[in-house]
């Protein structure tokens, strides 16, 4: 027997008139790469919102079709987000920081027809136009009218809005719809697409405002530091419409400086990015006696959070970093590290321990932990497994890749993570590593993560990568990189080893000669660490 | 072209396996009519919930059949709110405060094949089991054994655990299928049954626990005082296993000095129930000096809520008052009143005339106000006209009721509330008129256009029109206006009130002096009973 309640589908469309209606004036700030603030509502962004529409229509944009940006985070950003899974097509969000041949790959296997490109950002797509197979038309966003450009045929994005039409026409659209597509820079092969439809973003965006997720309601002002080209921004461009969250936008210019300029300039409630965002603005900080004036919490993932940045934000600032978990293929959210009722009356340093894990699952997300033959390991804070999830916001495979799919699911239908993890009896979830990034010394494992935290829990540390290198008697031993806090004071190998000695044994501990004090660890084009350039330069 | 995401269903067993895994240790607490406090963790109620199942299935529930409770808030009736829908049957709540002829009808009606009733509530399902044409059981909850009782067949609730066995089987549930039932006892005709889906209840449960609604998180205590046989009590029994919220059920006993004991005791954060409740309970706090030590919020609804009730519990205990709007139709929340960003800045005394207010739409619920020829009508405060909502969590029609369900529904799909609403440019949505011809009195209904039906039935009346008197207990109480037949015998309040007794239940008779002997009632100009005249000038 079916329940009689209404077939009201889950889709994109039904947020953006939420916004409208119910956040009508509710504000979206968004910075432009040279500074200058553009301000509007969410209902005037409504009727932008339909004009983009109806330009899409006149460009031939079909249901389905894929309709890729390469861009900052700004409004006109924000205006394809919603425009163009509006029309029932798809947004692919490029990654503006990958390498060339990545980029063209991307693009031709996603077969883009169109490319809406910040006006900023012109030379490399111009450099690879002449790869792209499908792309019929180039749309270059700025304030600039009529750019110079090589792109061709190339369209100015504020002409095509001054001309469109205002009539408002949303086609139906079931709630399994593709909505959006974005690349996962993987670590072997080519990239894999995730394909997001309605029903998981709706779903996801429901789910990551909950109180013990991202916590957002219609009083924060929330500014999503990740950028747009990354796992829907997190989903807070969905968000923070749903919620009635006024939502800022800090541009092109990601800089300690400018960042804590706009955060107190504007009263940003909440903000969200990589742990480099927030090492880099903690130094700050502690150089110039700035405060953040209203900010009560920040959402940190993308990568580990060393446990000394949240004590550290939460002592000196009164911020309240809460670690995330997620994954391009998971829309993203999968835990958020907060405190339990039973964690309250913990002891201080007990309770960072706890934050500085990957959190509790989120709502619509499930968990397993997995030994090597798929059986499922305890949740007693030892078991070591793989991670895997399921929930009606994570990928089934990847667009058009079969056997990237095939690797990816279990043979029972969960999503493996490639991540190796814990799971206590709290249902705290720890990432132990990537399943690469262990590293194997005479047939035991050292977590390079735990090294890592480790290390940047030094004074004189900014950041710190471990990685295996190859060795004859114990296969693998693990190679620390330390980066010193730019304060000129330096940190030695000696210093490391002396502290590293405290938390490891004997035998995971590396070889003095094997702590390298380097100038700067290099970043994938998501912010992450490049182990593969690290070992690649250094082993 | 679909996105390529999990197909994974929103189904009620993926709630209680997150209690289970994610919020094991969290409790539950229930206090039994005598008072008597039984504890266990969600981890301990899933195991009570599996052998629910097995004891289901023994006594030949199949999917898609109806499993009546009559019933307390308890944890019992927990447990029967996921064992039957997790087997794919439909838990019907009934209403123990109904009246006899429309309980029967409910229970024959829904075909109800079980009814599972508390010990202390066993004498009214006995006087009608007799007219209960389908159920094939009862099934006794309490804590006393094998009870003394007429109804046949009969077991015990507890002997049929003890002898359940403990294997897990959670058999595959579709999405959209039936999960529970509960009638409205509406205005006219006969009672109408909700019939929820899977779905419905968890996006209600997602949607209901954000932020700006219920805000609930693993570190509340969550009392819920509203009846767990009133449209899911507010559907606080699946939040809470959701957000892993401890649970208190306060049992039978609602007086005011029991609430306040045990809500100190546990040290509840949020509490739920009607307004009658909570002027209860101000009186009493007034009255003895005890304070709410750890209530931070209660939502209220059921019933328009006193502005002086929000301002005397947010200046004299330091509680918020949230006052909520739904229906049973609505699985139930449809709007919560909150302070929004813009209302931060106002005085004092403008912020509770907001909260007086039924709300701003919750997320997934849409609502508009249309004026009689079904037009949408601006928010603006000042148009009135009626209130229709949708969403995925409103009823498309009425369970087995052609009839109904096509009065429901307007021509363009919205659900028509009967409520007279005003919408303002804030999207704060007030009710002006409850549909008139109803009296709210506790929390319940009573039909005035019944009690004249059955005062008009008299001998010696002529006619006879009943309103509603606001009443600091209970709301509303309903007075009698009486007319004699002109032949000059006349009637006395007495015998009216003594006719009443035979059709209403004693809850919802007037009392004596609010049975009136009038000469004449005024009419409107089409000969309808004028009541805003009887109300203006007798009230």
């Amino acid at each position: 027997m079916k329940g009689l309640m209404m077939d009201y589908p889950l889709v994109i469309p039904r947020i953006l008139e939420r916004a409208r209606r119910v956040h009508s004036e509710s504000e979206i700030v968004s910075y432009s790469a040279e500074g200058k603030k553009h301000v509007y509502t969410w209902n005037e962004f409504y009727g932008r919102v339909v004009r983009l529409m109806n330009v899409l229509r006149k460009l031939g944009v079909k249901k389905g079709d894929r309709v890729a940006t390469f861009a900052w985070n700004h409004h006109r950003h924000l205006e394809l987000y919603y425009a163009v899974p509006c029309l029932g097509a798809v947004v692919h969000t490029l990654n503006i920081r990958l390498f060339p041949e990545q980029l063209s790959y991307i693009v031709n296997h996603a077969e883009d027809k169109l490319i809406f490109v910040d006006d900023s950002l012109i030379k490399p797509i111009e450099a690879l136009a002449g790869e792209f197979k499908t792309v019929e038309k180039y749309i270059v966003m700025g304030d600039n009218g009529n750019p110079e450009t090589s792109l061709s045929p190339a369209v100015d994005y504020e002409s095509l809005m001054a001309d469109a039409d205002d009539t408002v026409d949303f086609p139906e659209i079931e709630e399994n719809q593709a909505s959006g597509l974005c690349y996962t820079s993987g670590t072997t092969g080519n990239p894999k697409g995730a394909l997001y439809s309605h029903r998981a973003i709706f779903l996801h965006t429901l789910m990551a405002c909950l109180p013990d997720g991202m916590n957002l309601t219609d009083r924060d002002t929330v500014m999503p530091v990740v950028p747009m080209f990354h796992a829907n921004a997190w989903s807070v461009p969905y968000n923070a419409a749903m919620m009635g969250s006024r939502l800022v936008f800090a541009g092109a210019n990601v800089m300690p400086d400018n960042l804590v300029r706009i955060i107190n300039e504007e009263s940003v409630t909440m903000a969200l990015g990589v742990p480099t965002i927030w090492t880099g603005m903690l130094q700050h900080l502690r150089k110039t006696g700035e405060k953040l004036n209203t900010v009560h919490s920040m959402l940190v993932g993308g990568a580990a959070v060393p446990r000394a940045m949240i004590e550290a934000f939460k002592k000196e600032f009164d911020v309240n970093i809460m670690q995330g978990w997620g994954m391009t293929e998971m829309t993203p959210l999968g835990s958020v590290a907060r405190l339990k009722r039973k964690m309250l009356d913990w002891p201080e340093d007990r309770q960072f321990d706890a934050l500085a894990k990957a959190g509790v699952p989120s709502a619509c997300v499930e968990m397993k932990i997995v030994d090597d033959a798929g059986n499922e390991l305890p949740w007693d804070g030892e078991s070591t497994g793989e991670l895997l999830v399921r929930g009606p916001a994570v990928v089934s495979g990847y667009y058009n890749d079969a056997e990237a799919s095939k690797n990816a699911i279990s043979a029972d239908g969960w999503f493996r993570t490639g991540d190796v993890a814990t799971i206590d009896e709290n249902a705290v979830m720890g990432i132990s590593d990537r399943t690469k990034d262990l590293i194997k010394s005479g047939g035991e494992w050292i977590s390079s993560v735990e090294m890592e935290n480790a290390i940047m829990g030094m004074d004189k540390v900014l950041e710190s990568a471990v990685v295996a290198r190859p060795d004859p008697k114990w296969d693998e031993r693990p190679v620390a990189f330390v980066v010193p806090t730019p304060d000129g004071g330096g940190v030695t190998p000696e210093q490391v080893l002396d502290h590293l000695t405290n938390e490891f044994a004997k035998w995971q501990l590396p070889d003095l000669e094997d702590i390298r004090i380097i100038a700067e660890i290099p970043k994938t084009s998501v912010g992450k660490f490049d182990k593969k350039v690290l070992r690649a330069n250094n082993l």
